[in-house]
């Protein structure tokens, strides 16, 4: 079985290019950027500046981390014309941890935060349908340079934060769990799980309490460890789960491998590390497959590519249902600029054919003109109801214009699991 | 002697990966961010849609078109771990119309405009310094599919005007010459050059009218040809330019390739193509040549990373002083958000210092605090005058806090010579 995202590539939002490998067309990248300026409002609320380093990565700094060989197989490399040896960097704690060294001379320049929003590259043996597990994808990495483990705890909680921040706007059923440190190493994990049927994670939540973990990391399970202690009134259950984050506490992994000292009373410190990555591409993919149904996809107000979607009916028999609608779209488009989208195509379909055209891509409301259009009477469609309804222009802007950090999707059934930690 | 883009190295703007790559430090990475939102304004005013296409592309689609050999020693080449060999995309030509492929059906698909902004990869043999011509380097590109030849040249009108609109907005002295298809073929092409004394091309300019061309085609030039036929009034000059922007009409050249028809009453017919290059990380380098002095950078109010620094003076001997920065700051930030940087680094440093550091920086006012704080006379410098200006909060902000839009930027000197088409 096909899992529910082949709905990006049915509705027009990705198309493959090769193995593992998508392009982003114009709806994708809609939504994607959506979600990019989501992830700017938490890092900038946190301090975090944006930057982007080069993909092309040296030979050179993979070698002296000693990842060259380790992850060897799964690295695109690249020899330019002169012979020298690059890799497609699928993460950047050597690029940044050799930048930082440069910046970096007295406590004064810490707390240090740096993230980028850019493609990654991961040459996978199996990757998976769509966004989910590409061999080239789009993710966040922020690196925290702090003075001591005390200050990158705190860092390293005000990343969790601003992470349940982000997929709490996205309404979107998710776990944060206790993690394996594995192959980046540091003291501490956690991993953002998006709650969906086709995720290959196995997550135990307990639906009386805050508490989550991974199957791995679980009581009785073969790590052993018990991150979260359970309560007597604890009820586990099992849920299949996507990762779409991770924050790891690095210690001076990297920062004793490339040297980045500050001066300090008793002489050259190590800087103390944290690396928070975000899935953005596969997030796309695990809201559809946790929110969408079959008939097409759904998102959060706050993601949808447009939040309106002005269809038209009889249009090529009556002139003025072409002027009401495009007067109705630029009524609307002044109250959320960009995010309404007239379909006025002159096509000879039915009603309902261009109302699954809307559902299919997931726009949330979908206002029909018609011969008995009436602009003080709209009729709305919704992506959760069959039946239209008749509402005012004011109340529709008020449904559908809420600014982008207060947006509720009220109507999309959940279970009730959000947000633990 | 090194250019003026040096100041990017030295302000922090940049820092180098490899020969011909540099990191986007945080400076760089916002005035790139302010570039693009205003390139995708005006993409999006002509009817265009953002995309982003696989950086890795098949080399299949390359043998095909015929130039994995005429650019073979420019492309880096990539091989997965089962064989498939690639390039990293330095255009995107050879993709788009493959894309176009499946979605040009009928006359009604047209006009189609797909642009990205993305990070291109070219193995330059003589990398430039900067990102003047480097071998990562980020583009705007757009590609243009049109029924026929004639809606095609209305296509290339609206982007040539769109591109003037453009560099209208970034107050840099630039012409648009007409110029050789070369490579890449096609009827028509125009080449939008920046003005600098560092430029490798040779533009020239008449004085008297809007004509202006690149000495290749010049009447009495090698080429012979008479693209701008002058008047007995024309006054030339000659000015060194540095190429930011290209316009190609392509014709059926990349259609009939790969394919791309649409029915018609007739039978079948070839999409009539065009694409437009804008180098948008070369324009920063490009707009520092042209505007900076060399005490420091000078953007346009529309690209400064940000329009106004409040720095602090004596903070450490009263402490009345840094939260009325603060409080400042934060007045300021409502006005133009995000685009306030509140300097209270600790540092000893004299106000002569603070302040050249924020002309190498180049943000255009630059607000004192200090013991002899005023807040209806505020002490503000700009980059043009070394006498600072007492001058009343609102006003301030009337001064900086333009819309991106309508930014003027008065005090630069210029040279008459804008917009030529």
């Amino acid at each position: 079985m096909w899992p529910l995202s082949q709905l990006l590539v049915q509705a027009g939002y990705i198309a493959q290019s090769s193995s593992g490998m998508y392009h982003m067309l114009p709806l994708a990248k809609r939504v994607l950027g959506k979600l990019e300026n989501l992830v700017r409002a938490e890092m900038s609320a946190i301090g975090a500046q944006e930057i982007s380093l080069s993909t092309l990565t040296g030979k050179d700094l993979w070698t002296h981390s000693g990842r060259w060989d380790t992850v060897s197989s799964e690295l695109f490399r690249v020899e330019d014309r002169r012979g020298a040896v690059y890799c497609l960097a699928p993460t950047h704690e050597e690029a940044i941890t050799t930048l930082a060294k440069s910046y970096v001379r007295s406590a004064r320049n810490m707390p240090l935060y740096l993230y980028q929003l850019d493609r990654k590259y991961r040459d996978e043996l199996r990757p998976r349908s769509g966004l989910l597990r590409g061999r080239e994808f789009y993710m966040k990495d922020l690196y925290t340079f702090d003075v001591d483990e005390q200050a990158a705890r705190l860092t390293y909680e005000s990343v969790v934060k601003a992470y349940h921040n982000l997929f709490t706007h996205l309404h979107v059923p998710y776990v944060a769990v206790e993690a394996d440190t594995g192959a980046i190493g540091g003291s501490m994990s956690h991993e953002f799980q998006v709650l969906a049927p086709v995720g290959e994670d196995s997550v135990t939540v307990c639906h009386t309490c805050d508490r989550a973990a991974n199957l791995e990391v679980m009581p009785g399970s073969e790590a052993g460890t018990t991150p979260v202690a359970p309560t007597d009134h604890c009820q586990f259950e099992s849920h299949a789960g996507i990762e779409v984050g991770h924050t790891f506490l690095l210690g001076h992994k990297y920062s004793s491998m490339f040297d980045v000292t500050y001066d300090s009373p008793s002489g050259p410190e190590l800087a103390f590390m944290g690396c928070y990555g975000l899935g953005t591409s596969r997030i796309l993919a695990a809201v559809t497959e946790a929110l969408a149904s079959e008939n097409g996809l759904r998102w959060p107000l706050s993601l949808a590519p447009y939040r309106v979607a002005v269809i038209t009916l009889g249009a090529s028999r009556n002139d003025n249902i072409e002027s009401a609608a495009t007067c109705l779209t630029e009524q609307l488009n002044e109250a959320m600029p960009g995010d309404v989208l007239l379909d006025d195509r002159c096509v000879d379909l039915s009603l309902r054919q261009k109302i699954a055209t809307m559902r299919l891509i997931g726009v949330p409301y979908v206002v029909v003109v018609g011969s008995r259009y009436n602009a003080r009477q709209l009729e709305v469609y919704d992506s959760h109801n069959e039946a239209p309804r008749k509402i005012a222009v004011h109340d529709l802007i008020q449904l559908a214009a809420l600014p982008e950090r207060d947006v509720q999707l009220v109507d999309i059934k959940r279970d009730g699991i959000h947000a633990s930690s």
